[in-house]
């Protein structure tokens, strides 16, 4: 198998149309309960930028709102470099789908070139065994896309319910996939929502806004190409039928891939 | 004084256009170095959305994108709502000036109507002695709107130097102004920045993006009208030119407000 024929590849995978917009299609192995699972959105938008030929430098930062529920099939993403400085440069996202006025996912991403300087990493690696310590979590949802994360919970049983919602665990992709910057994207929603966390069961949730600091630059992680990362996730607050997830990504060798944070709609009227 | 009449009110007053959009002035008690202060600039867009006659609900996230600096003087504020939902808004936003062809500010916006349910904070206000035990932080920084902000650092002197950039203040206005949602919004761009904290000096910043997440409702902060808010802030990485920070916010009164991130260009040549 070939890096272009991993099924993740295939699911952020885009055609330049004429208009110097994209396009591309949902994928079925990418699939969660009623639309693509919110990783790949945020990472096929990400991927847009990558393939752009006026983009400057690797990502900074990353927010992707879910307006609406993308349907299977395809879609176009309209991107405007809003303005490009000496080492930045701001985007501007849609993504929209044929008979739909309004965008289903808007988003803005600021690219960075990083120099030579001052570096250090507060936030490390949490000391512990590796992922061939733990054993791959195996969820009760009956979504494609967890078949398509190896997750090893290292600290307990994620389902327990309890009064934190905090929770550690490797990822990776299946098969194997050196991670990226689209992968970083796609591992910053893969955490196990927090509700059900608390809850110790199952109920809707939809992510309505996700946000993403990159911590690395494009360098280091072709340099270090991990296969494994390692994440701590939480949230602060459960309030009015939302909630929030914060979330700190770190690859195997520990450097600090991203930090990320989401707010979540919820429902719970049988709890 | 009427509320009307605060500085701060009259730094994000809007007046509505004809097009729909709307039109602001800069403030001289609101500026910074070279540009506003980043956190009345975010203030200033949540206050147009919660001006806007489609607005549905209460801020639930907030993303402001500083792609290039506003100068002194006029300038409007483009607005789109693109999506509305039975619970959730979707909003896109963009800061023009006359003669700048690009947007100087892009951002999005959620906002939402929350309903009863199941409520639980995880994050809590620590433990600490009110604002009156601690005294005024007077920053070395000479930019105008330090001085619209009684800041009391709790815990040590934020310019110390050291390995970990943590801080934790009081955050209140001058004069004293009741929290809204603008407030909280500038309220998460006021803490020290974590290089000054770090080399116990200062250097060049700016900050790139803001994101944040709102975890009260309206009903809620208007009832409980605080004066004084409580807030934690740290960085996690410094690392090519660009760190990050991020923050909690708690009212005096102990509801969590906001948890907000952002991304920060630095320059350490002199370092």
């Amino acid at each position: 198998m070939t890096a272009a024929e991993h099924p993740f590849d295939l699911a952020i995978a885009l055609a330049a149309e004429e208009s110097g917009q994209f396009s591309g299609h949902t994928s079925e192995r990418y699939w969660n309960a009623i639309s693509p699972f919110g990783g790949t959105t945020a990472a096929v938008l990400l991927q847009a930028i990558l393939l752009h030929p006026r983009r400057l430098g690797d990502p900074l930062a990353l927010t992707v709102n879910f307006a609406g529920p993308i349907r299977a099939g395809g879609f176009s993403i309209r991107l405007v470099a809003a303005r490009t400085g000496r080492s930045t440069q701001h985007w501007q996202m849609e993504i929209r789908q044929p008979g739909e006025p309004e965008p289903l996912v808007t988003g803005t991403a600021v690219f960075a070139v990083r120099r030579p300087g001052w570096t250090d990493t507060e936030t490390r690696l949490p000391e512990t065994p590796g992922p061939e310590k733990f054993s791959r979590y195996i969820s009760p949802a009956n979504v494609p896309f967890l078949a398509r994360y190896d997750i090893r919970y290292v600290d307990y049983d994620p389902f327990a319910g309890g009064a934190d919602s905090s929770t550690q665990c490797w990822i990776a992709d299946v098969p194997p996939r050196k991670i990226d910057f689209p992968a970083i994207a796609a591992y910053c929603d893969t955490f196990i929502p927090r509700l059900f966390v608390r809850k110790g069961k199952m109920a809707p949730i939809s992510t309505v806004t996700l946000s993403i600091n990159f911590h690395i630059d494009g360098a280091a992680l072709e340099r270090r190409q991990p296969l494994h990362a390692f994440g701590q996730s939480k949230a602060n607050a459960f309030n009015g039928g939302y909630y929030d997830q914060e979330a700190r990504l770190w690859s195997a060798d520990g450097a600090l891939l991203a930090t990320t944070h989401q707010m979540v709609w919820f429902k719970d009227a049988d709890m």
